[in-house]
């Protein structure tokens, strides 16, 4: 009774704003977007941000030199003792973070492999760092006059190479851009000025901004280096309003929440909230997990050891729990300085791509389901396929709510027993008659159901070519 | 007659405004400026740069590396052969004019012995590009981001090394910077608007100025790269209606003439017109001949030879010639990316030095007389010292004219005769009973005055030390 | 019947001059060796050599800079297109290989960090290439003034650094090192010279081998570069009677068998042939198989892709065959510039390790076994531990064979049925009362015997920790 | 009557063994050189050397990048504090001396331009560093590989180029060569054997010497760097026997003194006894006089100021007193890394040019005279030249001595008085009836005898165009 309720509550909750083309075409006839985050908040997603799950996130830049992590230069700034010591044993007195510049060569970057790269990986968009917070543009921004990657570095407009292979390939192609910059310094003075100026923002960060999306067209946007002040001094409203009803990407934009103190988790096309943000249960708005193969950092680590990069276990753990709690995945990689994705990376993106092939249905275009992670089962992660309501009654009223056509159960350990424990679908599976399958067998699995418990049967695990995590399908027969 | 008359037009028109304490200060009890022309031409010209006469131009930066000139990005993008041949030969594909700025290591640099060279070579003011036209800042300038002598290349804070250091042993300090940027972005923005938006005057150049003035309070402002614009854009008399109103250097600033399109020649402190200008006959305002030691550059050329400087006697015919017709003179040295005046220029500069402290008095606090360029003897040049009515009539009521205590004829060929030829100087010598002296040498010089010209008798050749140009001062007995 | 003849000759066969205490003894009382190949070959291998089974190949030199292979500079001397490109895009004209040098920094190379990594990697020794066919020396070789890691790169001698951190967690180290150098010019004149002139192997070679030798004490010698003349003109068996007799390292140093044209398979302490040698066959003389985990160079590629790299499937066939035919393997690595080895290869030795933790029984001081290769299952492998004759009748004279005391199947795939099929091991079963384990898993195999085949029945796979290769371990009851 | 002894005495004395055709036939028929001093010591000096008079030295390679001095990498190794604090300041640690060699880029150089900078100094001979103490050497090596100057830095054979350039417009190529290496392992090795060991000597020095002459036939061997070992280590005593009897050059070669501990200024073609020699009076066999125009140091110096540089008068006092007393002068001139001649040494150079167009017969080809300083001027020197017997006497029998057709006396400060006041040609001119001209300028001048002194009545000063030192001609009427 209870979850029956649940699941008509959570399908109206769950919608996630996702557009529905009536909605959509009778808001574009009678109003604009106004600067108020309560009107911005009214904005539908996007359908194909839901749709898409799984994204890369790219953070290249200078600081891929050094290799230690990109907040490289504010470490060093703040006296980091490793980065100290690192550069009075290797470099000349008077070194500066812009002498690294020169070295950031990228002469083996290759914008299609990484694009090829990425659809093997499986993932359907791509956040490319266009400035992290040392201000170094990847494109020719007008606002950074050399102090950017035409003018120095790789010689070339990085994010239109990218933004060009991977739209190619069908992806869709995301910005990441920091409002601040640790040493510009007009951030610095608006900041002593404690923020009672907009020297940066109006000069610097609005113009770079505008130019970004009107010369790449991104998909994404995706904010950060928000914190230091509010959202009136970034003037986050107003560029919103301006993205959404404005801007060449108005229809297909998708923003994130990081848009000045106190913003993050509140407002926002979908929220991120923090790094590697798993929250492990149901989400009333839409959310991204952005996380890292190399678990210590965001850019190229030159240290890197094979040990800190997460497994295939540990990273399909990130991608079921996320999608199965209404999120996104933003799989993060840091190239090289030389423009290659690390192998170990690779290794990682192409294993998940291979898992997704068998797999990928749990996952894509999927939907929470009314259950998350199982009740007793921690380590079984649900989501589920809607048929939308007009695919079903295509000439009748908007309904409250869409069809579950599958159940999808992703667990992440095979049991010795070769028996799997569930609880949740136990009510399915008893007024529904299920076909229960493992993704990449073959044939309905055997299944006993006591004392509200459901038991399955799983293949013999010689017969199984997954590996890592392992999903059941449960389909009305 | 007509000379009497010109004498006392002339006696009016020369004064320069240089100031008068009590006028002065009824000015500043009255009024401030206001950002007109006419009304900022009222000024008058602070006393010490008319008495200085000689200053040096130093022009430094990036360029200095690449060592063909301080165009040489232009040229280069402008594709000047040999420069292509240069690059192409030199340098990997993709390299760009900022990869020359590390190299711009200055490691040489000490600014005390630039200082004590220029003391030595007699100069009275110093004036260093602290930005041309590239948009490299040699100052920590709160517009230029990672684009200035702190963050690349030298790692210091070169207008404030140099700076100190000329002050300190007594000589003023000048600016040189560019209004505009060959390549700034936000330059070019505007000139595709057709300088109908001030993007860059207002984010770039106003607030980069007026940091320079309020940080290092120079005498002297020398703008250039002002002729794609007009003074409206760059905003010009505003700016000066606040450097002579507000700035710390109100008092003391002298401004040249390059302040936009149709400006030149006809406002500023003192007219610098062109490069290299010398009109050869008197002006009626102040003005300056900026010419280079190495004729065919302004920044340090490395493939200069020898027979492209100025030999001491064209030096010294640029002093003679500007100074007696009312200009100063502004001698360009070129230094080194490694931070060293080139010894060439230090042995022309310490034989001037040489050739000041005997013939200094011809120079110095002089003035222009009746006379400049002797009417038959084409190879001397006319100068004086005047007595100031107040130095002699304390009490007084200004007069309209100072007296000429001294009349100096600076020679530049020594006659194989010995005999010196002049005419304009006979009608004094008819009237009064002069000394005349050879600087450097004693004794009265035996004089003939025949069909209104005089023979002056010169000291026997061997007795003579001084070199290059020669000075016969004229003193009333 | 066959087969027992086959054991025996066999167990005499293989002995491969495992040094005998006694034996060896008698020969250092009676001779020295003399430098002919036919009493260099009757030298007994050092016992350390065969027990180790596994070591680690490290290609590492100014080639990591660029990042093609260890051939860069031989392909871009012979004008492989990509090269040519790759260097015409990307540096200047006239850039050398030498000017690689500078770039080849080491900053993060931790000596006892490798040392570690290849200790958990279960290898018990490791090769260094001390010097590769560019002649850079990787320590401060006394005939290669200016063209060694103490004076342009690294700056350190990267041979001394590692060999101590190798020796000192136990593992023993071992050189490689170029008989020949491309561009050497005194090679290049002996080349000339149809090598009847010896400059480049008396003044060049012999000085820096004996350098090596005796300075950093290496217990394997590995030459290559020995293609192109005969050993008489390398010196090669004066040299190898001085390493036997006289140098430090006389009683452990192992050699192998690239020592001049004509050589190599012939005559040496173990045979290497060729790269990747993997003869799939036992072999009469003791051998090695270097293979590297890339599969497309031995240097560090900066394009490598993870596709390119070995997988643990891959890599564990290249152990279990070699050493079941009586080789060792050399696993090749190729470190970066800036000193780390790349994740990737962490990976694959971690996995290594961890495999070898459970397995590495049928492997370290294991033996051929009579059977390699299962006759009728390819995918299997044998090896077994034999218990030296002395061990069992310690004061008996010696046998002419080791009591066989565990033999080892070693299988690639994992049967669907669960049932493995062997032919190789039925005699055995049949004769002997054997106990059957899976390494890692407990339990007494069931198995059975039919038609001269053996069928066993495998655990359940989900209870099987082991991945990628599994070892059947039979011990007589 | 004695003055008349030390004239033929001296005729006698100072033919320097200049080659006279007849005798030198007859040497070549009877006899080779053998490798013993004094048998050396008989040959007979090349008469090109004499006559030239003038040469320049070019001091340049690696050194010119710090720019601190030639002896840069030793005094660094010594630990001298300002090259210890340069190095620290302005570089990485671990950076070496080799590290310096990319950036000696040699872009600028243009060899023709050098040659015709020396045809316009006067000079008759070029000297070039082809390798220093530091082991680099300028030329392609056969045993310095990869420490050279095709392998690195300028990236071409500079004393080919050079070599080409100053031959083909005439003058005669001379190579300097350092004997010993600072910091070569194989000359260490043999200095820490107290040099019995002749690895350096054997294996790399003689090599490349033979490479030096056989490949770019100089006429001139300047050899250095030999005082830490006697000749017999350097096995010069055979080299030379090879160079005077075997070498390409032999009949051309002239070689100096610097050939092993004690042999300096006892064994030579010529001598050079030490830096800067100039004895002040005439010695009995010919020597070289070599020094350098920036006071300071041999190689470019970055540092060098216009006043570290020798005046033009003092260089013509070391034309003046060397010639006089039978030397030749080597003007050396250190060229910056960038492949130019420093304007000052253009400057000093085209000036001794200009100086020699006039005065260049009381120096070329010239012969020291009875009397060399004055007895009672200091500031007067003398030479003459000759007529050789057989342009007098054709068919007769060779002569003793040859006749004095004209004297110079050479004077470096004019006097005020317009009189010049001389000894020691009294005689000649109460003897003969000589014609006394001023070099530059017409007429015969005045004189007056009075106590056995000369007073010559000089021209007026003004009438005389040359500067720095001028030139007295006696000619028999």
């Amino acid at each position: 009774m209870i979850s029956l309720l649940i699941f008509i509550l959570y399908s109206v909750g769950i919608s996630y704003g996702v557009d529905n083309d009536t909605i959509t075409l009778k808001c574009k006839q009678c109003k604009k977007f106004e600067p108020c985050w309560a009107n911005l908040d009214t904005r539908i997603l996007p359908k194909w941000y839901d749709e898409a799950k799984i994204g890369i996130f790219v953070h290249w830049g200078i600081y891929s030199v050094p290799g230690f992590s990109e907040w490289f230069w504010n470490n060093w700034d703040e006296k980091e003792r490793i980065i100290q010591k690192f550069m009075s044993n290797h470099y000349a007195p008077g070194f500066t973070y812009q002498d690294f510049a020169p070295m950031f060569k990228a002469e083996f970057f290759d914008p299609n492999k990484w694009a090829h790269l990425f659809v093997k990986a499986g993932v359907r968009y791509v956040v490319l760092t266009t400035k992290h917070h040392d201000g170094f543009c990847m494109f020719p921004s007008r606002r950074s006059f050399s102090w950017n990657s035409c003018a120095v570095g790789p010689k070339m407009d990085v994010v239109a190479e990218l933004s060009n292979a991977v739209k190619q390939v069908g992806l869709k192609f995301g910005v990441y851009h920091s409002l601040f910059e640790w040493f510009n310094p007009m951030f610095k003075e608006d900041k002593r000025n404690h923020f009672k100026t907009l020297y940066y923002s109006n000069m610097k960060l609005w113009p770079e901004l505008k130019q970004l999306v009107i010369d790449y067209k991104p998909s994404l946007l995706w904010a950060d280096g928000d914190w230091e002040a509010y959202d009136t001094y970034w003037r986050s409203t107003e560029f919103l309003t301006w993205l959404y009803n404005d801007s060449p990407v108005k229809e297909e934009i998708v923003v994130n929440d990081r848009w000045g103190k106190g913003i993050s988790c509140k407002h926002g096309d979908f929220y991120n909230c923090k790094d590697r943000y798993n929250p492990g249960k149901l989400q009333p708005h839409k959310w991204e997990n952005a996380f890292t193969v190399d678990k210590k950092s965001w850019g190229f680590r030159k240290t890197m050891n094979a040990n800190d990069t997460l497994t295939m276990k540990e990273i399909l753990h990130e991608v079921a729990s996320s999608v199965s709690c209404g999120g996104n995945v933003l799989i993060n990689v840091g190239p090289t300085q030389y423009g290659t994705i690390p192998p170990i990376f690779q290794d990682r993106l192409l294993k998940l791509g291979h898992w997704l092939e068998i797999n990928g249905q749990a996952i894509y275009g999927s939907s929470p389901w009314h259950y998350q992670n199982d009740s007793i089962n921690p380590d079984v992660w649900y989501t589920c396929q809607k048929i939308p309501y007009n695919a079903i009654y295509p000439t009748a009223k908007p309904l409250l709510t869409d069809t579950v056509s599958k159940i999808f159960a992703i667990f992440l350990t095979w049991p010795i027993s070769n028996r799997i424990l569930l609880k949740d679908v136990t009510g399915y599976i008893l007024t529904s008659v299920y076909e229960i399958v493992l993704l990449g067998n073959d044939g309905d699995l055997p299944r006993e159901v006591k004392n509200g418990l459901t038991y399955i049967k799983l293949p013999d695990k010689a017969t199984v070519a997954v590996e890592y995590a392992w999903v059941l399908k449960f389909t009305p027969k």
